[in-house]
């Protein structure tokens, strides 16, 4: 029997501490486990070991078992993400918008955290890490929900980050972990609004439903995404049919990768024979629209197959390429409003007038003009690291990194003043 | 019979049109907006006059038909804020954080706005003006939910909304009401998570409450406030009873005012002989912790009434003061970090160390030093207007204006960038 309340209410203390630790003394924190992960390598691989053994008992997935499998070089990974995070600047502290007003009161705003964090994640185990020491960086404790699959994994690293913790003598609460696969633990987390400032749901689109339905704590739900190219008639094809296989093979199972191409009409052949050719060698399966089959002269096939309903609804995490013939810009505006996940969407053309009408009608998090949509990652757009992917409106929309794990209060100095 | 998800999406499709409008254009709408106000003065008056009618054979109390009544100088009032939210800067449109980098996409925010706000208030029918005029500025679509005891106000106002609207050809849909008191629609609202982005609650504890529970929607919790001043024992003992005196009297009735004076022991006979002279000549009462009573040889009365359980995590909202003694500075940081709400606590010291120790461990949305907690307010710090005041640590906190009401997307513009 976990007691949740006492572990939120354990957490909220530790935020306390935590927040006015240093950036030093949080950094050593996150050098130390570092250090600590290279030491246990044997203890962590055998733990996993015996993850790997149950999964392949209850028949997992080769997938699933290659998602939550640590090896040597993985483990190796997981720490130099670990000095990465390290060499970002610390997000605490930072004095913004810093005014005087009229009648002399000096106002600013400081950057703090946001408090106490509650991660609910699924499979691969890197994330307790990773999490961690984003959280911690960020001066955030963290109640972490990791998926039964990898719960010996987890108990492993969880250890591990303890003896860091208490290493640098921070609460050891700091990092807490609801050691049990039971489903009703969720629930309880997702109500403890008194203790825990944000809920963050790493996983599929049922787990970001559920923390939605369930949650009386703020959640950020996203990572899931249905993305869009539009190729108008002014593009450069060469150029597009680059930036379309790139976006659709270089990664297919993550959520910025290309679900759906959109193609003016007046380009449509050119365009859609050069895709089908290049995205056909790395093995790409298409799910066309009735009219491509007329037009371009292609019998249905395993390759070649007709859009059914909910395929342009649908992400598809794998080599399989949505492609419809559009009419006009505004039809393709038109397609991806009703149709995208609000993610990540882009152009391909050399019209200013209609790249400009793009990004102003399409309210996605990224909105892309003429480059691949798979740079909607935090890595990538420089926040060094990244905790989640936001597709909702609130605080923070498309890559989160640590100065999205923060918050800030209001500081207000007068000498006596009172309002009028 | 209404259908709740129909307004949710037309609310939706006014959102887009509404996100591409010029400035001059929502400007237009607003002005039009204060113009018909004063022309229909006396069908205001009227409807308003029902109200208060019904609001009178209901037995509401005199405070709650004061909160609900329009006068001819409230409405003039109403107008002229109208036209500070006119002159304010457009939020729309604003392009920040632009980096180029090393592989030469170019990145930058656009500022737009968050799409559909869903506000649920009560009485006071001057906010489906106000409220509607701040979304209206910022471009987002509005569905109103307001008191059933103002609800003959509230259809002509929005019928006003709705002339101005249609005069500038801008969709009616871009402020909805539900014109019913029954309490499901707020249900049903609640969980339009497809077509609404934000839940703004104005209203009690309890409205926050039912909004947290129920809501699969993002919502702004906030507007309760359990405030507290520390006097520390270096603290200028005439400022700080001046400073009190603003806190708690100049307007007793709203979330900023004070509700618990906690003083250092050093200077608490001083301090209070002076507070209970100065407040008590304004009708205040107090609630005493026990000590109070011995050290300054005080008989309970009326006046002053013995600290009860519960008293310290009471928001008085009326001329009652609950007082402390405590020991230390970190005494007073703990009381304020179990009993304060984090909406507005403030430090009256002339000591640095100790000021700035409890700017950095009270964690408040405002935060005060030597300043009066009445200042934690859009108009006072310097926002122009206030949409709500948020004490949750997502999106905004503290008082909450313009800017506050909207997000952001990435632009990405490369020129056939592809990820390596």
């Amino acid at each position: 029997m976990i007691d949740i309340s006492l572990i939120g209410r354990n957490a909220k203390a530790s935020a306390r501490s935590l927040s006015i630790t240093s950036s030093i003394q949080r950094n050593d924190v996150l050098l130390e486990i570092g250090q600590l992960l290279i030491e246990k390598e044997a203890k962590i691989l055998e733990a996993n070991a015996r993850d790997v053994e149950n999964a392949s008992q209850q028949k997992l997935s080769e997938a699933m078992i290659d998602r939550l499998l640590i090896t040597p070089s993985r483990l190796r990974g997981m720490v130099a993400d670990i000095h990465k995070v390290v060499e970002l600047p610390d997000p605490i502290g930072e004095v913004f918008e810093q005014q005087t007003l009229p009648n002399g009161l000096k106002v600013h705003k400081q950057r703090v955290p946001i408090g106490v964090l509650g991660v609910i994640y699924e499979s691969r185990p890197n994330v307790t890490i990773d999490v961690s020491c984003l959280a911690l960086k960020s001066g955030n404790a963290l109640i972490l929900r990791g998926g039964s699959e990898t719960i010996e994994s987890n108990r492993v690293l969880v250890e591990i980050i303890h003896q860091a913790l208490d290493r640098h003598h921070l609460p050891l609460y700091s990092v807490q972990f609801i050691d049990s696969p039971e489903r009703h633990y969720v629930l309880e987390l997702l109500k403890l609004h008194s203790y825990v400032d944000l809920i963050i749901p790493r996983g599929g689109a049922k787990l970001h439903q559920f923390c939605r339905e369930n949650s009386q704590i703020p959640v950020i739900t996203g990572g899931i995404g249905i993305c869009h190219l539009f190729v108008d008639e002014t593009a450069n094809i060469e150029k597009a049919v680059e930036v379309i296989y790139n976006a659709k093979v270089q990664r297919p199972t993550v959520c910025n990768a290309l679900d759906t191409l959109l193609v003016h009409h007046k380009v449509a052949d050119n365009l859609l024979t050069k895709v089908f050719d290049r995205l056909g060698t790395a093995g790409v399966s298409f799910r066309l629209d009735q009219s491509i089959f007329r037009r371009l002269e292609i019998q249905p096939s395993d390759i070649f197959q007709p859009a059914q309903t909910g395929d342009f609804d649908t992400e598809w995490l794998s080599l399989v390429l949505g492609v419809k013939i559009v009419s006009s810009l505004d039809e393709a505006i038109q397609h991806i409003e009703e149709h995208s996940t609000a993610h990540s969407d882009g152009i391909l053309s050399e019209n200013s007038e209609n790249i400009k009408k793009f990004i102003n009608r399409v309210d996605s998090a990224a909105v892309y003009v003429n480059a691949s949509t798979r740079f909607t990652d935090g890595g990538q757009l420089g926040l060094g690291a990244e905790v989640a992917v936001s597709t909702q409106k609130l605080h923070a929309r498309g890559p989160m990194g640590l100065r999205e794990l923060t918050t800030y209060k209001w500081v207000i100095v007068g000498n006596g003043h009172v309002r009028e």
